[in-house]
């Protein structure tokens, strides 16, 4: 496939991720009656079991990365080759964008929103670096080697990377930038974005390095 | 096998997964006094962990559409000959519709009942084209393609559907249309049947123009 | 494998599912405080992930039965020698048994119990029909065609069976029997376990009936 | 590649999995408001996914044993060189009280505590001897003979084995003493890790028995 629609499905692919990590909180929320840890749980099941289906579904036309670092991690091993960046980042933002106002609408929200919670602060940090760091060892250990099982490792991973961090992080600039856009459950001020982001990058690039020092001889 | 024991498979794992959806909805509403988070947490768990089961088994006998709209999809695509569609779409409304009598029978409630949860505006209309574009593209990666992967796609995708919608939908109108026959927690009103099932006509109808723009090379 | 040393296998496995299954009933019912959905949601879940474990470990050593009529089944169909059933059944009884006392033990409680749970009518025996021809139907599908898929099919179709069953059945008389023995969340009076059983075999035969009917080319 | 990087690897991953364990933990126990159950059930399923995650990506890297009963069994049935026993064991110690650290500070608690919880008793040993034959048993099945299926193996019985056992084991040294540095619901008492390392050795060792004993032919 031309990398127009190669980017064309990862933007499509994102944007349903998004209405799922979204959608999902919304609806939590809104049955729990304020138990915080059943609206979690239904949060991060029904985003673990959507990374199942996506992946399945997104592997073979985009690689279903949904996540611009991880399409530069890959670039930088040398799975992809460097044009993917621009296209793939471009099509991650504006998917992940369109999938927030998606949800919205499906639950009769305003469709453009200011996130406002407070996530800031070094454990936060501390946590989005490991989960970080996590998701992209995960990702490199799947990709090429064992493409089969990168459907369960991924929404596994992400299923207990809910609980895990304080953030409840998803280790995803493309996400949190559009979570900033949303003031239900999963939402995030702007203001917080740009620190968890270099979070993100700590975390990939010891993943790495990780990935590169203890690689299996092919 | 011949179309008329493909048809009548289709209709049986119809059945047994409409009461799987009606009889887990029955039962979580029952034990799990008021709180409706946890009843839709063993709803959807149930739900996805039955298609597992029953993709697994009846794929081999007759592909597991259990839906309509994908054995329309898989015609239109040309992976199914057009004369299953009268025989699988009968035995698919068939077998859904006395998958809710058995389950009415297993929780000893009238067998005959008329939906009345009003399920209806723009918003569950909208959620309806989503789910059903994400089932439809999700099946559409699998079929021919990843056959294997499946029954962990389709179960994947509905466990999460159930909390990412405000119609807690599953897209697919032999569903819809059983459960206008409950007033348990999985009912709808016979009357808003109509805008859902051209809701997921509109959704499969996107999904087959996807697939086709973003598919990969065979 | 000897026929001695298969039995044994068959028994300890069964030993292992029993303690799976009553030990997470008592866990669930003394952590829950009263509220049974969420009990029997651990109590679900538990069981079918133990399924998908102990299906994985004994299927290449006794073909993971863990069921009475799931080996006759098996044995009638042609999977199995005849000889089987004798040493079969006896184990995967001593088995429940020792997987029951020992549940008990790890628990504290009285080795010996009399099951008081009143279960029984109609609707329930209607249950335990549908509930063991479908799991019979998953079985039947998966042995010999697609082996692989057996502990995912069975350990989907056990979660959802939990919720979908006005009798929580499990489908299995040495289960059945073995539950007699205990008072706790599990549990069921001595005297109602003949009716169950024969829905089992009921279930089980039309399943044999529907798989030859349904079977697909070899 | 070589032991040092092996070990490495080995150390990572125990420590991502014990991090997955306690922050989970921590999290359930925040968010559940006293709701015991609950938290177990975030704290189950996080592990048990975390563990899908883990083994695929450290499985190629080390074996992902994660735990030291299962290096000294691997090398005793003849699968691992007698020379790994010394480096695993220590970066599965170092791994894991690296996890819990991982964890404290993720959620801005004093990095280094005393574990508080009680955890002893007939009851408990004997929930462990039988939850470490479980375990190893379903790792000696799975390894070499059908490497595909550990992390679901493995995964499923850990989710299980939460529910089932009353002293909440996971069957490994390495978890036990790095417990014994958090007061967190993880924690235990440092008294009480030598018994529950020895109900370990034990149930270990019947687990390479049965092995022995019910093989498959090769």
């Amino acid at each position: 496939m031309s990398l127009a629609r190669r980017a064309a499905a990862e933007g499509l692919g994102t944007a349903l991720l998004l209405a799922a990590v979204v959608g999902s909180g919304i609806m939590g929320e809104r049955l729990a009656g304020g138990n915080v840890a059943i609206a979690l749980l239904a949060n991060a099941l029904a985003t673990g079991a959507a990374l199942v289906a996506l992946i399945i579904a997104f592997g073979p036309r985009s690689g279903a990365h949904f996540n611009p670092i991880v399409t530069v991690a890959l670039v930088l091993r040398g799975d992809a080759p460097r044009a993917y960046i621009a296209a793939y980042l471009a099509a991650q933002v504006a998917g992940a964008v369109l999938g927030v106002l998606a949800a919205h609408a499906m639950f009769e929200l305003p469709l453009l929103q200011a996130g406002d919670k407070l996530r800031s602060g070094p454990a936060q940090w501390w946590s989005e670096v490991v989960a970080s760091f996590g998701l992209l060892f995960v990702v490199l250990s799947c990709e090429k080697a064992q493409p089969w099982a990168a459907p369960f490792a991924v929404g596994g991973y992400i299923t207990a990377a809910y609980w895990v961090t304080a953030s409840t992080s998803v280790a995803n600039p493309a996400e949190k930038l559009a979570r900033a856009l949303t003031t239900t459950i999963a939402g995030i001020r702007p203001e917080d974005v740009v620190p968890f982001v270099l979070a993100q990058l700590a975390g990939a690039s010891f993943a790495l390095l990780a990935d590169r020092a203890l690689r299996p001889p092919a």
